[in-house]
């Protein structure tokens, strides 16, 4: 008969019974096949209603514990890999996660936004306006390219900023540009050779490897990724930024950017990736007409993110689609979900629709073109100047420094990191060897100039 | 020389002349290395400023339609690739959106959950008291696993909820459920064997496809995904829900998840995926325990889901990796950023730490185990009750029945249909033949009882 001590029971009465017949039947102290106590006995020997048996069996019974033969009564289970898997010696929680990134008292190489700059109050009141006007939609499920709310707005900006007509039906929303290229490699295909931008931004490698691609790299001259350097890849989808390239700054010339269409148009089955992160932050002049403008034949996928235009921790990108892929996505991938949030989607929609996302643009333009000559300043008046040449194109949140210099690379970088001074420099974004050297990457979105202005003549004393 | 219409112009003067050259040269009047009229004279020949033409000039060098020499002039640049991407006669946008699921008079197939029980106002109150109270914080990049606090508040659920034992930084948070299965695959390998249940959730299969893995299936007895069946595949990844499984309702029993542990032990690189995706609807007795808890051999990943317990159109769903698993997360893949955005993040952290999660939930098991009992009475009160077995344990938003009846399962749908009412056969979901029919899934999670009701005697009058 089970005898258990019921002054240690806890919470509910039937819990705790279900609990003591199962560590005995754990234990082995109650075997396959041995039959329980009836309830009736069971309660009556324990001083406790049947009905609180009754719910300890019934749990018994819906984790398989025991079974029960009706008119006959309550038997142990058979429970056969039990013992291959006894628990172990306790296991430790040894868990490993990366470090929070070293921090320096200046950081040339952070290429984040100002968070002060996010238009918090005015996101916050879009939000609430779409909280209280939208809840049936919060609710229903979004297309799997995206609310059209959101697509449409993206469209009406893409034209009235970018110049692009473009049909919001070719938009597919997703959480973060990442995302959206694993999206494409399930669209185009991983048997198909990439390639990317040698030097370039080497998440895009990472993801692409993810996906048992390896990239090729094709070199680039002062205009863009060059045709001969991609024809001999052997690629077939080319990952581009030719409106302002990371790390370098350099935009495609226009007739590169004929070269490269042509490229794609000798083949079938060959696509231009146009990443365009971050062409809201060309500071002068008209901004740089997309390829994907430029194209006539169903060739370029055009990618944007608001990671860079609004902020990185609302996970929002896009990508516009020719036609023929477009079509192809909801014919093959529009069983998944979209990866966005409802409420932001609304949200970012209202935001842009009501004109909000172009101030915000233009409110950033002018700081970040503050910023930048600020940047140049500080450099013109520190020791550095005399041995530095500015290499800028009036664009992006970066800029590059060439060095006079003799001292290596990675020599300069540790005496600097000594210093506490983060920077990177452009040899570090090749994918094969090159002999580019003594060229320094200086991000100043979020840069403190005093601060940098301190570092450039630190900078100036690690040369020697 | 030069001239051009300025009555025309629209807009800044100098992009107007921006555009005039521009399609001179595209259309060929302006020639390769032909000159152009210098700045000068440009401006003086048309009555306007030499700074407008410089504008126009600069805007066409930045995107490489014209080149300078010092000292010489501008000059128009090579566009060799041009005339092959010579504008096509208008594409036709011919997109082919999926028309949204056409709707039924009844519809016992939607799963969906009841958009009005979402508690709109208090998520939005916490929405509101984190835009207010965490704008630094909200700023800051998520870590690749997912903001911490949310991830406590995860763990601190499963402990008070599921019984597990979790530390949270075991836990992964990303935009869904396909989401996480992609990351899975990237974290397993694709080369690996997957084995799923049949009959099972088809999403689950389409998402493994898509990263070129074809999935095997093992058949399902009474107590859930047989030893013998998932053996046979020779599979190393079992994917299965054993706390409830979709379609069939069914709780894996003590001895066989023993058993499946035991399978998983055998062999290094064996793992199992718990798909928990509605344990939160258990409606009587305490939640079945997790096989993760089960596990001492991390064996087990653990996946769940907010979009039963709160709505889908908020993407949030995590997983719980074994240490080893988690180690090799942020070793291979925390170079990903986290999908969700840091608003929804911190307001769900919010949500569930405030006690509001575990109300919610109980509401909701208040409500289905409501609605499943008058869908019972419903089947009871029908023509149909003659016919038909329910076949249900206590947990879920769906249950089954069993017709008897000769007709086959397709002319049944198809008869239905026809009156306006939609409803899934059991058989639908199976990946292979099987000699399974006449059982049907009734969803009650956001039907209409009354239309139900005259829905269950028109079943009956179709069986004819």
């Amino acid at each position: 008969m089970l005898t258990y001590n019921f002054a240690k029971a806890q919470g509910p009465l039937y819990e705790y019974i279900y609990q003591c017949i199962k560590e005995d039947i754990l234990d082995g102290n109650l075997r396959q096949g041995e039959k329980l106590p009836s309830k009736r006995t069971f309660a009556k020997n324990n001083g406790i209603s049947t009905i609180t048996i009754q719910n300890a069996y019934d749990q018994l019974i819906s984790e398989g514990y025991i079974y029960t033969i009706p008119q006959k009564g309550y038997y142990v289970a058979k429970l056969e890999g039990m013992k291959k898997v006894q628990r172990e010696s306790s296991l430790s929680l040894n868990i490993n996660i990366p470090e929070k990134r070293h921090s320096y008292a200046t950081d040339l190489s952070d290429n984040k936004m100002n968070p002060e700059l996010f238009p918090f109050s005015i996101w916050a009141k879009v939000l609430r306006s779409i909280i209280s006007d939208k809840s049936g939609e919060l609710m229903e499920a979004s297309p799997a390219g995206g609310i059209r709310e959101l697509r449409a707005a993206i469209a009406e900006h893409l034209k009235s900023f970018r110049g692009m007509l473009v049909d919001p039906d070719q938009i597919v929303i997703g959480a973060g540009t990442e995302y959206l290229y694993g999206l494409l490699v399930q669209l185009l295909g991983n048997e198909r050779q990439y390639c990317v931008e040698n030097p370039g931004y080497r998440k895009i490698v990472q993801v692409y490897r993810q996906y048992h691609i390896s990239c090729k790299y094709a070199d680039m001259d002062e205009m863009g990724m060059t045709f001969e350097g991609l024809s001999a890849t052997g690629a077939d989808i080319a990952h581009i930024s030719p409106n302002h390239h990371f790390p370098t700054g350099i935009t495609m010339s226009a007739g590169r950017r004929y070269e490269i269409l042509a490229w794609a148009n000798e083949r079938e089955g060959r696509y231009i990736i146009e990443d365009d992160y971050d062409s809201e932050f060309r500071l002068n002049g008209r901004p740089i007409p997309t390829l994907f403008s430029m194209d006539a034949c169903e060739k370029v996928i055009y990618m944007n993110t608001f990671s860079k235009s609004l902020t990185p921790t609302i996970r929002i990108s896009y990508m516009v689609l020719p036609v023929h892929l477009i079509n192809r996505f909801y014919r093959e991938l529009s069983f998944y979900a979209c990866t966005v949030s409802n409420f932001e989607q609304y949200t970012l929609a209202a935001f842009i629709r009501q004109g909000y996302f172009e101030k915000h643009i233009n409110r950033m333009r002018l700081y970040y073109s503050r910023q930048r000559k600020k940047m140049f300043e500080a450099i013109r008046k520190s020791k550095l100047n005399e041995v530095c040449e500015i290499i800028e194109n009036d664009s992006g949140l970066h800029f590059l420094i060439r060095i006079r210099t003799e001292k290596p690379d990675g020599e300069i970088l540790h005496a600097l990191s000594g210093k506490g001074i983060r920077v990177n420099a452009l040899s570090e974004y090749f994918f094969t060897p090159s002999g580019t050297k003594h060229c320094f990457i200086i991000n100043y979105s979020n840069a403190d100039i005093e601060k940098a202005g301190e570092a450039f003549d630190v900078f100036y004393e690690v040369l020697d």
